[in-house]
Formats: structure tokens, C-alpha cells, sequence
């Protein structure tokens, strides 16, 4: 399903003179029709799957796909206009053979009454694909329409090529418009994201059990993906696509050979992805006391996450939540530490990290909807990672925290 | 270790009138290298790490990254000249403390003696990061150079920035340039490739070993998974970095709801890793005996599979290739078979088939050194998916077989 506002995107559109977004990105693809675009995005090239978005809500959105995809988008998502083109893949049906020849001759009696498209190109046809986004936009009289499209991927070489073949339309940059309306959550995204955290906190739990003299950073990283796995299994979920974990163990805030060892800190930086939207959080842990500069530190992350949870909520920017979590760090003596950013947008894109940031003079409104990750990290070598991170609901009101694990750093030993 | 060919480099931005590459896209910075770029690269937007290949090879490459990354790649690639600019990740050395000083004082006082860059930007500094470009190509006496960029990658928005940042550097395409490079092989490069090959395969003798009646995608892909794990662990191999596989049971050709039945085929379609380089590799076996449609269209694909085996070789062009195994399964009556490719290169980039591609009229020339995967699929509803896939590498004299397991459809039952 699609997390798509077609009233947001309107309004977006208007305020940016924009007829239309056209979406080359797979990611963006995905985002607008609710369905992966298929096989043909692979390269990352433009073409392999596009979506139209028309300003009007009432008008469809328009999907170009590979033939192989198009069946399976169409019924999985009806109120998408479907337009197909052939992909280097082919693919008959048998299931009814005409009968009473040899193979080759029922193979080639069911190609041709199934008027299959061929030659097949190499990979696709961009000068196909592009002819079917012409006529999409004539279609809806858009035909020398203002249209945006994802310039913060388009490649350079396919978008001369696409001015090339649609040289009526003005090409504008829909970037932030798309960052706009993905930043804000709907109700399915939102059960995505807190699906995936609860994951990686379950995995977290499983990892917290196998904290013991001697466990490396290979051995924790399988004991949290066991946990995922085993709760996923549990609670029978379908759509988990994945995970991604950072854990440091020891005086190395990088590196990968720490090995667990009294005093020893261990930072799990974790994410699960579900339906290909990632979480992320992090949690600290120590075998038996950690240093004393190392407990310093954390209690001073500690309150400043707690402030930032205090700025952060609607209506606040971005910017200010970033003053006041490095105004308590420079409050408490770390006059020198700094962070470009406290936190990032989630979602399901290329990155774990989304638009907007939690960044100096950010000026950006948080809003109703927005699921964000806050995190406070302290790398030190000499000292370890030192991290909390959480993963954040913004509500009407406030913000519903999606973390359920302690934040303290809690003694395994 | 990079496997890029300075000769090579030379010799095709001569051709293309070239005086240097400029690297943008995430793979090609690790080919020019042999380094990952990078935690900022992770958004895909030029300037998260940028590789500088100057035409004379006697010019070190430059590569312009994170200051978290910079050390790393100093010590692990002495021959790179690195530059670096400051991402939002900050990390101070605690390893030798000030003493005598509360903890705040001692973390400010080691912060001002390693002068760490500050404030940090909210993820990287576009602006920063080319300042650093223009002064390298102006060092080097190409401040007006013409320079080839990977325009199959660079972000339209990007480039316009680029261009008002640089605008005496003579932009032009570099993708054909970086394609024809990458396309042959090093040594290093064949290795992960092969290495890459015999673990996917045994994950299939591992699979191979599950197929019973009952048995699901899922129960054979994780099988094929414990196979590949098993074999990473025996083989000591510590730069595993992945695996994929798309595995299809009975008469549907896509679908994952596939069970093991008497009769059914079983396409395996897998690929593993090593050091981000996918192999690419299939086979198709049988439980009991398929249908005689099955087996005539599978007699009929190794045929042209063993076709294709004789036009593979250095000196013959891909469409050549291309033609012999269509040609084969016309000639078996096959009228309107087609495919858009029967194999493609392999190596590490966004997708696992990668240019060039066996396809029809191409005129591409089959080169020693490459390593490619030819396939001869057949997808069909109601009779399933068939295909044959090796991963070979040409020689001087003809070709080198990566596979060993047998190509016929082996009965399991």
C-alpha cells in the first residue's frame, strides 16, 4: 500500500508551479505506487520503472513498468494506471498448451496467440519508455507541462537524454517536494517503522544475554541477528526485508576486533528493516564499571538526550533541538565537542539516514507524523562509542517514543 | 587493493580526448582505490567521496574523503593521495589524556591539542568538498582540464552545482570510459569472483541435499544460505560480504509459494559476494521425473548453452554470441523464443548483471580478462522456470569455466 497524501503532494505542487512529479528513483517509485518497480531498476538508471503523479488528486497515478512487473502491480494496486514495456526477460504461458504437436511447435503456437512483444531489448527501451511517458502527459494535457522529477537522483546522461525525446516539457527539480511528502508519515509507514524497532530491540535483548569475557564483535552481531530472527518468526511477520548493525566493543569507537573484557563498553547501533522501511536505534552497554571518564561522558549524553526529548515536538524546529542538546553538552564543560546532526528523518530509502536533520539552524518545522531518530553519540578513541538513540513518533502533541529498552547503560557483567 | 589499470585509463581518456576521470559514484571511488568511501556516500549524492584519476599514470589518484575515513585509506592504500573533508561525525583521541583535570576540562583540552575541525556540517559540505577538487585539478595544471565524469551516476542536481563551482573544467560523459575499464578484470578482481562462485555452489550441493517432497522456497534458500555460511567458515574467508538467491519451485516461474512435489523443477538462481563482487550463477533440477515439455524445452536450452560455450571467445563480438544460442533453439523449432540477453559482466556494482551485455547486434568485442556470466533461461507459466548459467572468464586462448557442478537437470528425488 501506498503512503502517498495526494492532497499534500497538490498543495506541494502548487506552492512549486508544478503540474505533475515525475518519479524516476526506484525508491521514489516505490513510495508513490506502493509496489517495487521490478527487475529493471537494478542499474539505477532512469526508465527502468517511472511514476506520475499529477497535481490533481482526482487524476490517477500513472506507473511505466517492465511487462514482467506490470500484472502483479495492477493487482496488487488497482487504483494505479498501469502503462507496460518489454524487458530483456521473456516469459510464455504454457498453462494451457495447445496439444497434439511436438514441444517446439505448442511453444510457438501459444507465443503467437499471445502476440509476445519481441525482439526484447538488452536491458529496457528507453526511447519506448519515454514514448510512453510523451503520451501519459498528452494524455492529461500536460504535454508542455511544468513538471518535477527527482533531480537529486536523475543521472546526468539520462536526463539529456529525456529532455532530448520530451522537449516541451519544463524539467523542474521536484526533490524537495518528494522530501517533503516522505518525510510525513502515514498510518502504514508508522506500523513499519515501529515493527522494525521492535525487531532490533528483541534483537538487542537476545545480544544483551551473550555479553560475556571474551565475546567479540562477530559473535554479538550474530546473537542480535538470532534475536531479530527469532522474533520474527514469533510474531510471524512477513514483510521483515532485512537489517543492518554498527557494534563496537572496547577502547576503538570503530573498529571491528574489540573483544568484550572487564570495564569494557559495548555500543549496538541497530536497525531492522520492514517492507523496506529501516529502523534505527542505539543502546550502551558495559561489562562490569567502565571507566570513570567513560561514565563521565555518558551521564552528560544522557542528560542532553533527555533535553532534546524535552525540544523536540511539533511546531519546534529542527535548529532548536539541535541548540539545545549541544547547549547542554557545552553546559556541562564539553565546550569543544560538537555533531552535525542529532538525529535524521527514517524511512525507506538508500540511506538509514533521511531527510530532515536535527542540525544547526535547521529552520525546518517539526511536524505531526514525522518519525525521526534522535540520537546523542560520543566517539572517542581511547575511550569506545558512546551512543543513545532513540526512534521517535511526532504526535498533535508531543512525541510517542518507540523504544522500550532502557536508556541507561546497563552492567552485563 | 584496487584493480584499476593505469595503462588502460590511459589509453581510453586519450581516445575520448580525456585528460582525467572524476569519480563520483560509489563503486567506481572503490574500483579507482580499492577503498570503500565511506559513511557519507551512503545518500548516493556526488561529493561523498570523489576519486581523481589523472590520464598519466604517473600521477598518484587523489580521493577526496570523510576525515573519518581519511587515515584508513592513508594506511591501507599508501599510494592514493588523500584529501579530506569534515562529515557530521565528530571523534576525539582520549587515548592519552590530560591529567589532573575534572573529565569536561581534559576531553576540551584534548579536543583544542588535535585542533578538530568544528562546527560539523549537517552531513557533508558540498561546497567544502569541490573547493577541494578545484584545488587538486589546478595543482595537477588542469584547472580548465577536460574531464570525463560517471554521468551514468552523477545526480542532475549535482552537476549543477558542480559546474557553477568548477566552471573552466570541461565537463563530459566518463561512463563509457569507467565501463570499459572495469569491464576486464585484475587478478584480485578474478579471485573474488571465483571465490565468490565456488561458495554459491556450495550452497546448491547444500540445497541440493534438502529438496524433498514438501519442501518450500523458503526451506531451500535457507538451506542454500547454511551451505554458503558453512563453506565461508571452513574456507576461512573473511571478505564475505553478502549473498542473494532467487529460487523457484513447480510451474510458477516467480512466485515464492512454490513446494517441492513429484515432477517438479527446482531453479536456483544465486549469487555470493566477496569484497562486493556478486557472482552470478544457476541450475535447474527435477524431483522425479518432469514433464516432457520440460525436458524437451531443458534439452533444448543446453544445447544452446554448449553453443554458446563454442562462440564465447576472445575476438568474437557479444552479438555474435548472441545469435549462435538464438540460432540453436530456432533451429529446434523455437520460432518465437527470444531474449533480450544471454549473459552480461559481472563484478561489483549496483546490480548484478553489469555491462556488457550478450545481446543481439551488439558489437562490442569479447576481451581476455573478463569475467562474464552466460545463461540460457527459459521462463514459462505452468512448466516453470529452466536456465543454465556459468560465470566464465576469457583467457587469451578461450575460456575459463568457474562452475563445476554438473549443467544437466539432476533428479533428486
Amino acid at each position: 500500500m501506498s503512503g502517498f497524501d495526494r492532497e499534500r503532494a497538490r498543495s506541494l505542487m502548487a506552492r512549486a508551479g508544478m503540474d505533475a512529479l515525475v518519479l524516476f528513483q526506484p525508491e521514489n517509485f516505490r513510495y508513490a505506487t506502493g509496489q517495487p518497480g521490478g527487475v529493471a531498476t537494478m542499474w539505477r538508471k532512469a526508465g527502468g520503472a517511472i511514476a506520475v503523479v499529477p497535481s490533481d488528486p482526482f487524476d490517477a497515478i500513472i506507473a511505466i513498468v517492465p511487462d514482467l512487473s506490470a500484472p502483479n502491480i495492477r493487482r496488487l494496486a488497482p487504483d494505479i494506471d498501469v502503462r507496460e514495456h518489454p524487458i530483456w526477460v521473456d516469459c510464455v504461458d504454457l498453462s494451457s498448451l495447445p496439444g497434439g504437436m511436438p514441444t517446439p511447435d505448442r511453444v510457438t503456437a501459444a507465443y503467437r496467440e499471445q502476440r509476445l512483444i519481441h525482439p526484447r531489448p538488452e536491458t529496457f527501451d528507453i526511447k519506448r519508455v519515454l514514448s510512453l511517458l510523451r503520451a501519459a502527459l498528452y494524455e492529461m494535457g500536460m504535454g508542455s507541462a511544468r513538471v518535477g522529477a527527482d533531480f537529486s537522483f536523475l543521472p546526468v546522461a539520462d536526463f539529456e537524454f529525456i529532455k532530448a525525446e520530451l522537449p516541451q516539457i519544463g524539467w523542474i527539480d521536484g526533490s524537495d517536494v518528494i522530501r517533503r511528502l516522505r518525510a510525513i508519515k502515514s498510518p502504514p509507514e508508522i506500523a513499519h517503522l515501529r515493527t522494525a524497532s521492535t525487531l532490533a530491540e528483541a534483537g538487542l535483548r537476545r545480544m544483551m544475554t551473550e555479553v560475556r569475557s571474551g565475546a567479540s564483535v562477530k559473535a554479538l552481531s550474530e546473537a542480535w541477528r538470532d534475536g531479530v530472527r527469532g522474533a520474527v518468526e514469533v510474531a510471524g511477520i512477513s514483510n521483515f526485508t532485512g537489517s543492518w548493525d554498527f557494534i563496537a566493543i572496547g577502547p576503538d569507537p570503530w573498529g571491528a576486533s574489540g573483544v568484550v573484557e572487564r570495564g569494557s563498553i559495548i555500543k549496538a547501533d541497530v536497525g531492522c528493516l520492514v517492507s523496506g522501511y529501516s529502523s534505527d536505534g542505539a543502546r550502551t552497554f558495559s561489562f562490569g564499571r567502565p571507566s570513570s571518564v567513560a561514565r563521565d561522558i555518558f551521564d552528560v549524553l544522557s542528560a542532553a538526550f533527555d533535553v532534546g526529548l524535552e525540544a523536540i515536538r511539533p511546531g519546534a524546529t529542527f535548529g532548536a533541538v539541535h541548540a539545545a542538546i549541544l547547549g547542554e553538552m557545552r553546559a556541562a564543560g564539553y565546550a569543544e565537542y560538537h555533531r552535525g546532526h542529532f538525529g535524521h528523518g527514517v524511512g525507506a530509502s538508500v540511506g538509514s539516514e533521511e531527510w530532515p536533520f536535527i542540525s544547526a539552524n535547521n529552520d525546518d518545522v517539526i511536524q505531526p507524523g514525522m518519525v525521526l531518530a534522535m540520537e546523542t553519540p560520543f566517539y572517542a578513541k581511547g575511550v569506545g562509542a558512546l551512543m543513545i538513540e532513540d526512534q521517535l513518533l511526532v504526535t498533535e502533541n508531543g512525541i510517542e517514543v518507540m523504544n522500550a529498552l532502557p536508556r541507561e547503560m546497563i552492567d552485563l557483567a
